[in-house]
């Protein structure tokens, strides 16, 4: 009679838990639930749903798009305490499709929030110097025309620092503000590989892709450097460049 | 009036096109056309037929399975010359999906046949050395065990040259003899790859897939070097190790 009532004074305490969550995004609508769609957060909600026999909402730190990859989503939600937290993610995975997994699952306070306490993000974007390739063709983007590496940098370097994006996320996007911080924006090269990556503390709807493509643009001749800075001052969606196609893109790593 | 007979005429001469095409494999039910399910010829009928306004039926030199990857499948159609074969690549990718792409296409004899004048062909299989990747999957396979690379290697010597591969292919498979023979196998190691290369003059179902499982078994202790050669003298599939997962193969190279 006891054990009754004891097991169920300890079930009623929640405890907060913080999912770090690797996935191709190839077959998903993107991150964010959606009606008739296949999305991340719909797969591991099912899956943790299913583990814990109740259903489970998960919040996650960023919504990436469709066709976006993920190193490091992170996400946050609540459970009871019956199942340890060191079996979560083996747990969550032997429930998850191939194309989802859950990387490391720990207890966190539970005031921690997966997309509020968010303090920067890196992301990262794959560009293949070459012709498009029917194998790699869901992970990196192609680009088969020459590219100035040296304009590029110069072009990275106009994005460091606290700016207006207005003219480089997607037109329509709904934010109160358009003021972004880009900590760090690098460009290296590793073989065929030209690899971006942008640290800041918050990004835009199709922001990377458009900075990306920017640079693109500017090291194939088809915009000066000049019209990048008026980009920036403007606001002006179309001085920037165009918006690369999602498939070189990866959530790198996430910030607390 | 004269110009239709002439173009009638034209038109009436066929041409024997080898094509080169490379795929991802991972959304397709393999390369033979299949009722309600997506193949690689089905989609490259499908845009050839278009082309050339007219039903086309290619023949491939391989049925690769569902999820495997071709960097060079081989096939042949007939057609009039009305579209210059320099042209046909070019055309045919504009009317493809993504996932599958012609690298050449050319005019060969119109007695060349795809699958009946393959003298040798090269497969590649990629084992990933550590945990199961999302993001992967689709091309690689995982193995997070230690492996005793000097047994792996003395493995593949045992298949090289001619012997009857009947404990090396799928159960049930149709052919007329399990004799083939492997001029070449080799396992070379790049960054945490190990890559397995099977060159022969021909392959059975699974075969590939159950020659890398027998050396990973070799490899992990799980078959002794002495069984497997009890398992090209016999004959017996229990005697081999186990099948490989599709996904980290590949149809490397055709030779005629």
């Amino acid at each position: 009679m006891l054990g009754i009532v004891q097991r169920k004074v300890y079930n009623f305490y929640m405890q907060r838990i913080k999912l770090v969550l690797e996935y191709n995004g190839s077959k998903f609508c993107g991150w964010q639930r959606q009606k008739n769609a296949r999305s991340v957060q719909q797969e591991v909600e099912k899956a943790l749903s299913k583990l814990f026999g109740k259903q489970i909402t998960v919040v996650g730190s960023s919504r990436t798009d469709a066709k976006v990859h993920a190193m490091a989503q992170v996400a946050h939600f609540d459970c009871s305490q019956e199942i340890p937290v060191s079996k979560i993610a083996v747990a969550v995975n032997s429930l998850l499709p191939d194309d989802v997994k859950v990387l490391c699952a720990k207890k966190v306070g539970n005031d921690f929030h997966a997309r509020f306490d968010v303090k920067k993000k890196t992301y990262r974007y794959y560009l293949y110097k070459g012709k498009k390739n029917a194998i790699l063709n869901d992970l990196v983007a192609t680009c088969d025309f020459p590219l100035d590496e040296s304009a590029m940098q110069q072009c990275l370097k106009l994005f460091v620092g606290k700016h207006n994006f207005k003219a480089f996320c997607a037109s329509g996007a709904q934010v109160k503000s358009y003021e972004r911080e880009i900590y760090d924006a690098r460009l290296t090269k590793k073989g065929k590989y030209l690899i971006f990556e942008f640290t800041g503390n918050g990004f835009m709807q199709h922001m990377v892709r458009i900075l990306v493509g920017t640079c693109v643009d500017v090291g194939r001749g088809a915009i000066p450097l000049q019209q990048v800075q008026a980009a920036l001052e403007s606001g002006k969606r179309a001085l920037a460049g165009k918006t690369m196609q999602p498939q070189g893109l990866y959530l790198k790593k996430i910030y607390f």
